[in-house]
């Protein structure tokens, strides 16, 4: 088990190329919880112009990987499950996530993200995360 | 209720930013059925470099929606689970969603992304959507 | 839009023959939160004699439903998505229940399930429930 | 890997408290497919008298585990998502569940529930099933 700390997880980020062209930016990942934040464009946009459920679910499955490598090493998600409870409309999206159980082979979280419109916050989705752990010596993680 | 033909449903497509951006491709939506196809482009890798979570979430999410559309009308998805049964790798991502009640409120789809590599085509994700009707005049869909 | 009581809602429980087989019992049901008890019975268990995985989630179902019932009134669910991080072993069974958003027509819920053995409580399974609004006229709920 | 036959799967189910009182009955369990079988009881009723949805998950549940025992051996659930489509009524319920993936340590599986009223059958249920293999010597299976 090789827990990363936040400046690996960074740096881990950014080594993928779909979260660096969408800024995603690692604003905590320590002890089995993190934040990720990303600015909106217009590159984003669903028809209405809100935020695509992509990225929606990009935001909320990275989160849940984080929070998962900084408390109990490298996972790949087995299955997530997202709740859409409002139209993301917003200037930043916050992704945060807390590890709710890390077994010896899965890792489960929680998750939720943050619509921030000037001063004004709203959860516009939630999700649950499960995760299985991986041999770094086998994936290349 | 506005069901919308194939025709319609891919300019529908193509005023998102987004699937502009990702080269999503109607190829067909009908009769609640539908299937949308995605080239491969390194732009969308994460770590290992195979396809991110996110455009997963984002293709079986789309399909699902065409689906509905072409039977239903205008719908906002509620709930998507995504198991993730292999590393998605392919040339091309196809992904296919059929109808599986259509409600007076309520529609459900089931859906599937298939990662096809030359001749070889393998199933890498499935999921479920819950969706609600909305009303194209309140909601500008 | 009829909100019930606690009482009200110990009562609507009764009504259902499986919980009163499972003896739920209503500890909370107010302001969208609910608590939903039910002590261990070996008529419950599975193979290895743990509570089986239709009581866990027939406690989460019905937690969620109160939670709901107590804040907006009649509900019906349309999708339940429950993660199981350990087996389901104790004295007593603990549900509960928030509302993470009520909307126009669409009701949304977090819910765990703890497990109370002596003074020791454990989380073994979490949940999260989208519902949707009945007319109580035509349903008869 | 100890795979069991439709005999032994029918057998185990026995075992189990839940699925006697049930009255669950196994129709098939061979090569990752299942097939199981309740007629209805009045015990089952939530409050309108439908299917309760903690019965619904019990065999969905359970139907998914007897698919993946006859074709990859014992696992245990981690994670099932149930997408409700109609209210549950019917003399009969017939869950049925199929393999999409038996990995190495996870296996997945799609299933669904009919309900069968004299000659008609309609689906009132979907759900997917995410298990992860367990030693039979570890866990007593």
């Amino acid at each position: 088990m090789t827990v990363l700390t936040q400046d690996q997880i960074a740096a881990l980020s950014d080594t993928a190329a779909f979260n660096r062209w969408a800024g995603f930016k690692v604003v905590k990942a320590e002890g089995g919880n993190a934040v990720l934040e990303m600015p909106w464009r217009a590159d984003f946009g669903q028809y209405a112009g809100f935020l695509h459920a992509g990225l929606i679910s990009a935001l909320l499955d990275t989160v849940c990987g984080f929070a998962a490598v900084s408390t109990a090493g490298p996972v790949m998600t087995s299955q997530m499950s997202v709740s859409f409870l409002s139209p993301a409309i917003g200037d930043v999206f916050s992704a945060e996530a807390t590890i709710t159980k890390s077994g010896r082979r899965q890792v489960f979280a929680d998750a939720k993200l943050i619509a921030v419109k000037g001063l004004a916050r709203s959860t516009v989705a939630t999700a649950t995360a499960v995760m299985i752990r991986i041999e770094t010596e086998n994936r290349g993680f």
